[in-house]
């Protein structure tokens, strides 16, 4: 494939002008100022008004809770555990969460979004959701030792040895769910096996005050100092929230190069309060991506209000417009959520996977196009009507804003499914 | 016209089904569950898989600013406007006004907004451009005093004179720009020559602690207090910003039945600081309404956006997922908005001018369809993708998604008139 004469190529890198960038199966194989010879057979895509980007990492999610978008609003997070999500959830078949999972892959893939790390139950399903979809999902079953110390452990070693190498689009991470629904045991164990099959750890941390509060009481430290001192901490970890940190906390998780997901959308309305340190933890070795959490809580999948949030919160939180610019929070939205999941993407450059995404500069929402402004426009004024094309692991997932799925028979699977829960 | 079949319709006072709304000339004539006989004759709109909203209204803006989005980013407000807007604009000449304000009312349509109520110079090149584009503008020609004290006010009488009767679209306000630009006597001819003409004030207010600074040492009191003081305040007043108030000030607000515009995005942005204390304000007898500011500083002019940052800002400012609710975040993007300008429109009901948007319930963003989600899916989880037709005045602006004006001219316009900025 041949993206033509892309007018502007966007990283949080630099911004190249004119390139034509050559695809060879999963993997951008070339970019240049030269039209390569040849390039009338094959698919060649005019970029002459296209922008290209590296397509999003939303690197916190629970996609399968599509089905609980706008479900108990404006209700306390504890009430709306217990008297919301939790009896739906109870209702979930492994096919509900086939047609939910395929919903908010829709929703991502129109938002520039095409690679997802998720922890929910019967994941196989939402492993099919990503083979089925053309998208990369990095997958965890949520782990609680609260009722019963093995089951989750198990059925996570599982669905790892069942997944492992059998699509490339699918990679399965060991997902401990929290510091106060997982022992100390359950944690361990849960290392273990992301060692034994040498791969990541997608944790919540430090998501409210009462996880902080608990972990005081319990173990006499805060909730960093706690993981930290049980040796859970490490490259591999990928913790999400961290809303509640100290100083040491920070320092911590930079020396153990820990990758911290910020979800300001989702802690915001769930008013967990607080402000997650983002330009201290930036200057440290830890690595910031970003997500926005289930659509229950947010109450979207898109990346552009995430990014936006981002740039707006830490400004507002310190007063101070120069924290948290637009080159850091794209970074945190592409190369950063890549390196995260341990995916060789999220900057254009020669011989990382073609996951990209082509952004209309025809958009009125765009203007004026001038390239010192192109940052920021991502940043904070596009939103999903910009993007016409995206390419996941070499392959078109929707181009001119088609979708290559067939979205009807997405929308009836999943008005089907959701009929019990209305 | 008929909206024929109305899955919803959704208004912050409560949301009808499979309704038939009819519209002869600007207003909605009848609303009623039965197709009218004779409807097969006119304009008839499917709307059996749509959902329509009262269209939004923008309660403070500087629509031509949109040659300036992107521009100077992470700049602490006085930087910017010193360094970066003050010197663009000093090169504006009439006709680029005309070509930038075309631009964004693009993207206020393509958003389900149809009225606007903005602060500029040129503005009969913004009203023109609104008469042309087929949506309401409430204009205010900005007064300055510091330099010249009559010539904004004699523009402004002139500017009135001109429009007040020439184009039922066009709505001239008076617009002293601040407390510190306005002297005393500024303010007090501006809200004469606002009596004079039957017509509203629009001024910022409050926007930032330094404006709160030096009113207090220059009169002793507070921004609010001043106003009150002078006798400028009344039902006429419509109030931008208010980020910075204490309880008098709220009292104050109430009691003079002030229309006050929230604008989070803007003021996150800018760094001002602070929260605007919207649940207090909300408990008064002020109106409270909503507005994105100018592209320059938001960097979108779309209500979605701006109502999602107004329902998680005060939840994460309280820590409280009560407060902002979403019937009230939407009532103060249509109702109070339609309220603050003399607007009888912002709700769907018999008598009320046809100023309504069709959203297109089959879109990924807003599933799933239920009829108590969706006030959450308009504030939380839409973007102008969802939106399919927008009417103003009873007439079609754009009809699934193909907008009435030559998107094409307006861009090469908008190009042409931004060559000198580049």
């Amino acid at each position: 494939m041949l993206l033509k004469n892309v007018r502007f190529a966007a990283t949080p890198k630099g911004i190249l002008e004119n390139v034509n960038i050559e695809i060879e199966g999963p993997t951008i194989s070339k970019i240049s100022k030269t039209v390569p010879v040849g390039s009338k057979t094959g698919n060649v895509i005019d970029c002459s008004r296209l922008l290209a980007v590296p397509s999003f990492v939303n690197a916190h999610t629970h996609v399968p809770m599509t089905f609980l978008r706008g479900y108990g609003e404006g209700l306390t997070l504890n009430e709306w555990l217990t008297t919301r999500v939790w009896p739906a959830e109870a209702k979930l078949k492994p096919k509900d969460v086939h047609a939910f999972t395929k919903m908010g892959i829709i929703e991502m893939i129109r938002s520039g979004t095409t690679a997802f790390n998720d922890m929910y139950f019967f994941m196989d399903e939402v492993a099919r959701a990503c083979a089925e979809s053309g998208v990369r999902g990095f997958l965890s079953h949520g782990i609680i030792s609260l009722k019963d110390k093995t089951k989750d452990l198990k059925e996570t070693e599982r669905f790892i040895r069942e997944w492992k190498s059998k699509n490339e689009l699918v990679t399965p991470f060991v997902g401990p769910h929290a510091i106060y629904t997982c022992d100390e045991e359950t944690l361990l164990r849960s290392k273990e096996l992301a060692e034994k099959y040498k791969t990541k750890l997608h944790i919540h941390l430090s998501e409210t005050r009462k996880e902080v509060y608990d972990c005081w009481r319990a173990h006499g430290m805060r909730p960093v100092e706690y993981l930290d001192k049980i040796g859970f901490l490490g490259t591999n970890v990928i913790a999400a929230h961290c809303g509640w940190l100290t100083k040491n906390e920070i320092k911590i998780l930079g020396e153990r190069r820990v990758n911290v997901v910020h979800c300001p959308v989702s802690n915001m309305k769930l008013a967990t309060g607080g402000e997650m340190p983002l330009p201290e933890l930036l200057a440290t070795r830890a690595n910031v991506a970003l997500g926005t959490d289930g659509a229950s809580s947010n109450n979207s999948l898109s990346m552009f209000g995430e990014m936006k949030m981002a740039a707006l919160l830490h400004k507002h939180a310190r007063w101070d417009p120069t924290v948290a610019g637009v080159d850091e929070v794209l970074k945190m939205a592409t190369m950063n959520g890549a390196h995260a999941l341990g995916l060789d993407a999220g900057i254009l450059e020669e011989g990382k996977l073609a996951d990209i995404t082509l952004i209309d500069l025809d958009s009125t929402l765009v203007q004026p196009v001038v390239r010192d402004r192109l940052l920021a426009h991502l940043v904070y004024a596009a939103d999903s009507s910009c993007i016409s094309t995206v390419v996941c692991n070499g392959k078109i997932l929707m181009q001119d804003k088609i979708m290559r799925v067939d979205e009807e028979n997405v929308r009836e699977a999943f008005v089907k499914a959701f009929a019990k829960f209305s």
